[in-house]
């Protein structure tokens, strides 16, 4: 475990540090084999769900994750794959798209607010707060003085989630152009993905480096000690899958969850 | 299938007659072995999961399960062992426990609408709005003349929800009182699960036949040919996990459900 721990250590954005997305290779493997990826993901899913079970019994912590990524880079994916086996019941699934007049009349943290996870749950992100540095600085959705006070806002507001007993894992899935032109391509070829093509994507796509940097600005100053941004190499499905299912896991066992002891004493009770 | 199917249907409560909860056996095997029945049910699992892809993808349907059943009956079994592999975004579990002072505030059906799936969702109830003819009517926390006017009411409620393109199932796991004391010593015995245990469980428990009354007449009068009540055999997990599964799985495939056709020509897109 010790070896996947620097492996995975290395794909999280030091705080302070810059966070280099362009050095980084979107297709590395971390050294994985992908014949044996798959039994690796068994394990760490099946892992994953022990302590999820542990999570709810103790009822102490959440755990929120944040998944970040261009279009086609496999937030959906990950979903599916890696939280398979977590029980519903305390997993709980939000996907902002634009937002809701109503949620546009209030801050901008406020849909966010209202979906985070409870004690004891597993709370996904798809998509998160960090679309209001992302496509809100790329779009111009508002002035830059308002986008650029969001940084400091946003590390505020984990600070206080994480003081507060909540967990809180970032992944961007890193994938290159090149991938993405390739999946897009897949889902016009492909008659049961055509659902998932939106001309949209193509014109997100055109502003490729525009995302980029603002992605880096976000990851180098929002990686923080208390809530950190890891990068996954997000080109092969099963390196993404199996990066980001031992992260969480490796998380969530440092969180030293037990069994919560009964506030009486189990050999006193008589069942009739 | 077929056989499955006649098997499965005879589960179910006649609309307009008696449920004969009483009659019916919680022991039962359904003419099922367990050494096979572990196949099957990863087989429903597995097509269950594909199916809410569909469901999901075609976003025209939503489902909503609900499950009912005595303490120890299985509903967070079901959850677990049933919904796993079930894509967790379109997956949405409420646990209705004692109404919050905000719920209690208004008309009991207020937070059973707030909890409905959305479209492409299977929405899962882990007790439901038969909680107020069920508890509050064998604890009369309401005066009888209210939660006598609610089964007529119910029906007309989910009318409109299965008119609206909801599929309504509704499970009442079905165990013996010698089942639910074997479970409940259980808890007691194993560190791991006496968090489960809650001495209200056992003050429910000596209102046993009250609240099999209770059942006997919200399924009586609550299973209609749109939203049907199915009474699950829940003494062996087993049986209960696979025949809900495949009742689920049966029901999802009568839908007719269908890749969405692309609005526009895939093959004039050129991807830049």
């Amino acid at each position: 475990m010790a070896h996947h721990s620097r492996t995975l250590a290395s794909l999280r954005v030091s705080p302070g540090k810059p966070a280099l997305i362009a050095a980084r290779d979107p297709g590395g493997t971390l050294g994985w084999d992908k014949e044996s990826a798959a039994a690796g993901l068994e394990e760490a899913r099946s892992r994953l769900a022990q302590l999820h079970q542990l999570l709810w019994a103790e009822n102490k912590h959440a755990v929120l994750v944040v998944l970040q990524g261009m279009d086609t880079s496999g937030k959906d994916g990950v979903i599916r794959h890696v939280m398979t086996g977590v029980d519903p019941q305390g997993c709980k699934v939000t996907a902002f798209k634009r937002p809701s007049e109503e949620e546009a009349d209030h801050a901008y943290l406020w849909r966010i607010v209202k979906a985070l996870p409870a004690r004891g749950d597993i709370g996904i992100f798809n998509r998160s707060h960090y679309e209001d540095v992302l496509i809100a600085r790329v779009r111009s959705l508002v002035p830059e003085k308002e986008w650029r006070a969001r940084y400091d806002q946003i590390n505020t507001f984990e600070k206080l989630l994480v003081d507060n007993g909540t967990t809180v894992l970032k992944f961007f899935l890193h994938i290159s152009k090149e991938e993405q032109k390739k999946r897009l391509q897949d889902r016009l070829d492909d008659p049961t993905k055509n659902w998932k093509f939106s001309m949209q994507d193509l014109e997100e796509r055109k502003l490729w480096d525009r995302y980029m940097e603002a992605y880096e600005e976000a990851l180098s100053r929002c990686s923080t000690p208390y809530a950190p941004w890891y990068i996954i190499p997000s080109d092969r499905k099963w390196v993404r899958n199996l990066a980001i299912s031992r992260i969480i896991v490796e998380t969530m066992e440092s969180l030293g969850l037990e069994w919560p002891r009964p506030a009486f004493d189990p050999k006193s009770v008589v069942i009739e």
